[in-house]
């Protein structure tokens, strides 16, 4: 099978296993429960739980014990955006080329989505605990993970840092906008990749590499959306181009040019992947894997 | 000693065990990190972890294991109240007598601060999982009941159905009523003082009791504050009064008059000390919980 049509074929499979995990519209909090999965169902590449099913099976997982958690983090990345696009936050009325949440459920609602869903990832994540057989220490490793990437030493960090550096137009140092793309963005990749390890079975070592792995592919896949704002169309990219210029936002691309951006965006990524396929090496090798991440450089939205 | 100084004495014990368990504010995130503790550090009753704890020692727990689920359940309390203030909720500018979240630090960093303590409160009760000799069935079963109560099917279904309720006006039934205060109130009294049985070593049994009595505490306590909303003063309360009558808001009081809400609240509040002392019995007595009960409802502010 071509690699497309796999990507294909693992991005449905995920979004059917999210159907399963999200939550029956029911009962007087029915309205919660449709802006929650509105969010979530809103499509996308569903990237992070992909990274985590294929960490998962390079280390010989096999189990359905990994679905909780992957379902748990695309929760957690779907929350973050229903709250960024809300007015005191960025303001967004589109995302994919659909109404933003607040939109379409009004601003209390989606901030109530956006808690929602955050809490919801935990219990979902939570139910891995319950599998026959199940190894508590692994799960309740493999949650502090998840919990210490998406909060204030993490994704949340990374959110909080962003905000502060709008308030310093051009003043933004690399130093700073390192600490974003590492929080906002890589720190997600990193719970993921480390999340689908754990379960499967890695020893800290091997953990501490794909840690390092999922740094690149993070900060790699930043670049690449920074570079698409400035080169990419409406049509094609699902939003508004040219959005940093007009937000005088600082990013890698104005503050090292395109080329230079593209270079060290092509490096981080062989970079991963030399990690990866080393820990192969030792392991189950992971064809897909290696595509996978060489693709979210070259792609075009 | 008597109830007062030991309530004192005890309410200063967790103000102590919150500040260790909040992030210390440095780095490129600290602005949220300070808003966080803002918010956790403005006073209040620390009911949540005082029922948890009390509830805890009945069933003979003696630990520090019960420590980070007293934070992590304040601090789920404490985004719940940074949440509700916002703008697009309740709009409220001041809370317990100092300036709200919002007000202090802006729109946008409230919505992190929520979601950084309802994270964090995930991080925080996590560290129960690593003490030497931890009980991780005990320790996932407390934390399943944490997020289950925190969230849609708890506390965010309250809030859900709580701001649906606000567009009925007086057309709202006394069934949509309780259900909103058993959610938005009651969940999260149940989860404290179920995690504290838990914990404890309760069985089954005495768990299904326990959430009982706090069903019963919870609304009660939710009936008071309906009360005080009527008869007390701004300097008592430390808010404005008759917000509900302002905000056209059904409440118990509105729908079956001050004397059978207090009546209904006296009987809920004994029926939970009944229940409460009858597990007792079988296990170790504990007077300060049922007098700390007793006090939610003479209570003044």
């Amino acid at each position: 099978m071509s690699f497309v049509s796999e990507l294909d074929e693992k991005t449905a499979a995920i979004e059917r296993l999210l159907t399963t995990y999200l939550p029956k519209e029911q009962g007087w909090a029915k309205t919660v429960m449709e802006a929650m999965n509105y969010s979530v169902m809103a499509g996308g590449k569903r990237l992070r739980p992909m990274l985590m099913s294929e960490t998962y099976k390079m280390f010989g997982g096999s189990q359905r014990e990994i679905e909780p958690f992957m379902a748990a983090i695309e929760m957690i990345h779907t929350y973050s955006l229903v709250h960024d696009d809300l007015p005191a936050m960025d303001n967004d009325e589109y995302r994919r080329g659909r109404k933003t949440t607040h939109i379409v459920y009004g601003e209390a609602m989606a901030i109530l989505a956006g808690d929602g869903l955050l809490n919801y990832a935990f219990e979902t994540a939570l139910k891995a605990f319950e599998f026959d057989g199940a190894d508590l220490k692994r799960c309740s490793r493999a949650l502090a993970i998840l919990a210490q990437k998406a909060g204030i030493y993490g994704m949340i960090g990374g959110q909080t840092a962003d905000i502060e550096a709008e308030n310093l137009g051009a003043d933004v140092t690399e130093e700073h906008l390192l600490f974003i793309h590492e929080h906002k963005t890589a720190a997600l990749i990193q719970a993921a990749m480390m999340i689908g390890a754990v379960m499967g079975g890695a020893d800290d070592a091997q953990i501490d590499i794909v840690e390092r792995a999922a740094y690149d592919i993070g900060i790699a896949f930043q670049i690449q959306d920074d570079i698409l704002d400035v080169t990419s169309t409406l049509e094609t990219l699902g939003k508004p181009i040219g959005s940093d210029e007009k937000n005088n936002k600082t990013t890698y691309v104005t503050l090292k040019g395109i080329e230079a951006a593209s270079a060290q965006q092509k490096e981080m990524s062989s970079h991963a992947i030399e990690l990866i396929e080393g820990l192969g090496s030792g392991g189950i090798r992971n064809d897909f894997l290696s595509e996978l991440i060489r693709s979210l450089i070259t792609r075009i939205k």
